[in-house]
Order: C-alpha cells, then sequence, then structure tokens
C-alpha cells in the first residue's frame, strides 16, 4: 500500500529518464522517435464498477516525429518531460502558469495556457502519474489538523519532523507536506470539511481529540493534491475518510469527487478513496434537523437530475438524497445548525451521524 | 506602538461591558437607551492626506430605542455586542456567515445576511474596533512563511512557542496566529506577494534566508487580518513591507490596499501600513524586463483612468505608471519572468529593485 514519497519521485524520474532513453535509442537506429499514451477522448472513458471510478479504456493515441501534424505536440511533450526531469532533480516545484511561461525561455512556443496545460495532462496519461507527482502543484490549497507526525523529504527540511497539532489554525497541504513521510498519529478518522469556518468550530471545539480526529478543510471542491493527501491518510494510515459538506447537490459532488474522482482525471487511478463515506448535510437532515433553508434555484435542479443519471451516484441512499432535494427543493448550509448554538454541530450533529454509520 | 493581543482582547470586552452598563443604567434612570456611532456614509467619508487612508468625519449617527425605526437595528446591535462578548469569553471565534445563523438560535430577526453584515460593520464603527478583535473572521486565509518565533494566547495553546520556519508551505494567517505574541525575528524585511505560486518560489530559492525576509502571500487581495497582520509586523517588528504583484492597475490596488486602507473600512484606522512599499511588477517593468504580456482590457483601462482620479495615488511615481499603463496598454503577470528561468525573479529582478528602494 505505502509507497514512500522519496521512492515515489524517484520513480518518476526513472520513467522520465526511460522515456529520454527510448527517444534516442530511436535515433540512434535511425528511426523517427514516437509516443503512445491512452486516449482522453470521451469515447474511451468508462465507469468502472469495482474500481468505483472513472477510467481509460484500451484506446491508444501515437505521436510520431514522423507525421508532420504531430511534430507540435510531440515537441512540447518532450520538452516538457525534460523541464519537469529538471524540477524533479532540483527539487523545485512549478505551477500551470509557470509552466507556460517557462516554455518561452526554450522557444517552446504554447499559443495559449489551455494548450500547455492539455500537454500537462498528456504526460499524465502517458506517465500514468499525477502531475504533481512531477512537481507542477496547484496555487489552490487546502488545510489539516490533528494528532499527526510527518517526516519532510522536500530540500533543506529533509528527516525534521513535525507534528501538526502546534499550529491550529491549520497546516497548508502544499508541495512539502503533500511529499512528507506520513510517521505517525493518534486518531483513528479523518474528518474532511468543505469550509474554513467550520474547520476552525472544530478545532475550536477540540474534534481532534474528542472524536480523535485529523481535520481537513477541502476549501470547496479539493484541490488534486489534496485528494491525494486524503488517499495517503486512508491507505498509509488505515483512516476512514468522513467527507462533511453543504446540503446541496454540488456539496454531494465535493463527496463524490474524493470517493470516485473524475472523468477529467480517469487517466490516473490514485486520486480517490472508495471506501470514502458522505456523511452530511443530507436534504434528510435538512427535514430532521428543522435547519434554516433556501430554495433550490433551477440550477441546482438540474444539476440533481444529472448526477442521478451518473453512475457513482447509483446507490440507493444517494438516489434517495437527490430525490429529495428534488422533491423538496431546499438546500442548506453547514453553518445553518448554528441556528441551536455554534456547539451543535459538534456536540450533537456530528455523534448522530456517526452512529449512523456504525449502525450501519 | 505594540498593543499585547491578550490587552486588545481586554480592551473589547471592556468596551462591550461598557455598553452595556450604559443601556441597564439608561433603564434604570427611566431614560429610552440609545447608541450612537460615526456615520459611514459617503459623504461622512474624506481622505486623511496625513494618515494617506481615508477616515470618517464628524457626522454621528444615532439610533435611539424610543424611535420605532430605530428598534430593529438598535436590537440587532445590542444582541450582536451580546454575542461576540460571549465568543470573546469563551475563546471561540465566528464568521459572517456564521453570526447570521446564530442570530436565529435568539429568536433575533435578519432577513439576509447583508443585513447582519451591515450590523457587524455597525458594531466595528460604534467601537472603533475591527471585527476581528470581536473574535469575527473571514473564511479566506493568507499564509507566512520565515524566521518568526511566534507565541500563541488562543485557549489550549496559551505560552506555547512556534518558529514559523518549520513548515515550508507556508503557515496559515488564521485567528491563532492573528492573536499570537509576535515574539522574535531575524528578519529584516515583509515581502508580501500576490500569489501562491511566487510563494513557493520564493521558500525554494530561499528568499527568506538570502534577504532575511519574512515571505507572506496574500492570495489576491488581502483579507482584513491579514492587512492587520502585516501592520503588526510593520509596528511591532519594525520590518518594511514591500508588495510585489501582478503587473496591471488590480494589482497596484493590492498594494494601496495594504497601504492606505479602503473607503469601505475608514471607520477602522488599525488596518494600514502607511510605509509599505510597492516594489513591482510596475508598468515599466514590462518594458526594461522585455516581459511577455496580454494587452489590457477596456475594463482595464477604464479602472486605470479611475485609480488616476482617486487621492491615494496623487503621488508622482503611481500618476507615471498608470499613465504608462494606458499609454502602453499591457500588463503582465509575476509568472511572465519564468520566461528567462524559474529562479529569474529571485536572483535578478529582486535584487534590481530593493537597489532601487536604497537609491531613493
Amino acid at each position: 500500500m505505502k509507497t514512500s514519497p522519496i521512492v515515489r519521485k524517484k520513480e518518476v524520474r526513472k520513467l522520465l529518464t526511460e522515456l529520454g532513453a527510448k527517444i534516442y535509442d530511436d535515433i540512434n537506429l535511425g528511426v523517427f522517435p514516437e509516443i503512445s499514451m491512452p486516449s482522453r477522448s470521451v469515447k474511451n472513458i468508462v465507469y468502472d464498477k469495482d474500481l468505483k471510478q472513472y477510467v481509460v479504456g484500451q484506446n491508444v493515441v501515437k505521436r510520431s516525429s514522423k507525421n508532420i501534424k504531430h511534430i507540435r505536440p510531440f515537441t512540447q511533450t518532450i520538452w516538457l518531460a525534460f523541464f519537469v526531469e529538471k524540477l524533479l532533480r532540483e527539487g523545485k516545484t512549478s505551477t500551470l502558469r509557470d509552466v507556460y511561461y517557462s516554455a518561452q525561455a526554450f522557444n517552446i512556443d504554447f499559443k495559449d495556457q489551455a494548450e500547455s496545460d492539455e500537454i500537462i495532462t498528456d504526460l499524465e496519461a502517458l506517465l500514468r502519474k499525477a502531475r504533481e507527482d512531477y512537481n507542477v502543484y496547484p496555487e489552490e490549497r487546502s488545510a489539516i489538523y490533528g494528532d499527526l507526525t510527518i517526516e519532510y523529504t522536500v530540500p533543506g527540511h529533509e528527516g525534521k519532523r513535525l507534528n501538526l497539532v502546534s499550529h491550529p489554525d491549520g497546516y497548508l497541504i502544499g508541495p512539502s507536506l503533500s511529499t512528507a513521510e506520513l510517521v505517525k498519529t493518534s486518531a483513528n478518522v479523518v474528518f474532511a470539511v468543505e469550509k474554513g469556518g467550520l474547520f476552525t468550530r472544530f478545532v475550536e471545539n477540540k474534534v481532534h481529540e474528542r472524536y480523535k480526529a485529523l481535520i481537513v478543510d477541502t476549501a470547496g471542491q479539493p484541490p488534486r493534491s489534496t485528494r491525494y493527501f486524503l488517499r495517503r491518510l486512508n491507505q498509509e494510515l488505515g483512516l476512514p475518510i468522513y467527507v462533511l459538506t453543504d446540503a446541496d447537490p454540488y456539496g454531494m459532488h465535493i463527496y463524490m469527487v474524493i470517493a470516485s474522482g473524475s472523468a477529467n482525471a480517469a487517466h490516473l487511478t490514485e486520486l480517490t478513496v472508495p471506501t470514502a463515506k458522505w456523511i452530511g448535510v443530507t436534504a434528510t437532515d435538512i427535514e430532521t434537523y428543522k435547519l434554516p433553508y433556501v430554495k433550490l434555484k433551477d440550477e441546482d435542479i438540474k444539476r440533481a437530475y444529472e448526477l442521478k443519471n451518473d453512475p457513482r451516484y447509483k446507490d440507493a441512499t444517494f438516489q434517495k438524497e437527490l430525490d429529495m432535494f428534488i422533491k423538496k427543493q431546499k438546500k442548506a448550509e453547514l453553518e445553518a445548525f448554528s441556528k441551536y448554538s455554534l456547539d451543535y454541530i459538534v456536540d450533537k450533529y456530528l455523534p448522530d451521524k456517526l452512529k449512523g454509520i456504525k449502525e450501519n
């Protein structure tokens, strides 16, 4: 299960070196170099019921330097492989935008950032590794809090240990934390919450101590590096992941992307937590707890109908909740529990939901 | 200059208690209680050239329980004062949204969050204290990195010290860090940068060591708690604040709000750093460094003309740069320096700008 971040980086560098070696070999043999990768076209993306996520099928896309139409993306991809290998070697990270501008230093032409983003995703498909594995990180960051000891692997901090309980505002899940070894924890569970306000409430009300939990603020739909970190907490430390969102179809979908991934990332299989559980706030909870609500907008209802037809939502529980949203036309926010008191969500709602999980 | 966060909280609680006592006294004397606060209407907001910021004038707004039209906001304000005093007493924080929902627990009616936000700002004007002083925090958070030792004052962590150099992804500037004592630093300067990507570049290229700096990621226009934290770094530790943004009128304005505040917060005088300096990226820099640029949109140019008439921009340097934006019609991003190399902005641009400051 566990792959050390250092081992992981080495694997990626090995894949990149092999890619480079293959190009050289082809040239030495007098053959036009070519690369091939799984097709990411809609036709080649299928839902895998066992894995509970979208995956790419058998179709393969080839890019040959023999084909004049292929030369542009072929060159861009090989340059990118060179560039990220250098990042890994120097222990530096980059962003999608930085990669776009960096290309200009090498006279590699991208007409806009969309084109370089596309090539970055191609390299993901080619290597079957997420771009974070080759040090291209998002700008947005989530945060985590609780009793977790980590050990950095980034240059300048290698081997240093830190217990995340030392900063109650939460630790950013950036490049350093993403690549740290997870040394030990006393936690038995991870609560991933959608909002910073609730995250702070959980910290202040000592959810980490009372429920022996790590608390993650996903800050809305979590960046992929956070989804990957949740997966690590689940797989390496064996912690169950419980997701708590606003009561609306978009909130449910934050959970679903954590559990089952997205079609956009079908070429990656290491971003999901298939056993993650949505503990609310459900459409039913709005009624049970008599929460203040606002009326669903037309677009919310349209979204609920879309999700009903999405294979990831085929379970009866999800169908029931989607039907409830459509029928009652209500949505509610996590903060709505403050109607009773600021402590209510921690003191009453959370235990109710955990009891519900145990009984099922 | 320095006010300890603990002393500060005590002051606010004292102000709240005095407000409550005055209401009781009025009632005991058989007088209808009333409150008064500086008017926040446009007519009462003036630019103070010496303070280099907007301030409220002499006009006062009264709310009397004798006046039927005043009873609603009067009651809401008094409830809010009660609610935040409880927050302070219990060492808990809240958000604007939480306050809105919390009112329902007390049968205090707000027709929407806009109405409760308005009352929260009224209480700011009444007490002349920012809402963060009475524990109402924003959701968005910036981050900081560098050699700074802090000592927490929040419950459960009081007296614990932490050096912020221990987490290279950056520390979130949330309630705990905002209220921590600033114990000591080896830094001589603070660089506030607009973007997470550049923040990480600065950390990886050891700007904190090479320039003896603290690095702050403002994440766009910084939340007020971050502006207040920058002010504390400036006033309590005597550190100059240098702001680095994208080269466009919106980037300049990120700097200007840090330096001179906004008309919206004219009733508060402790959110600005009048000595903060904008070190770029300027319109002139786009030419000097031959940066990749995109054409300014009509709305960018409109914004530049607006800023030219804004009293905060009357200095010749700002006028010159605004004219340059209007003339050249170019804007560029911080990442544009990657055209030369990922290190260029740290190794070449930053020293150039610091040299420029010393020579002026």
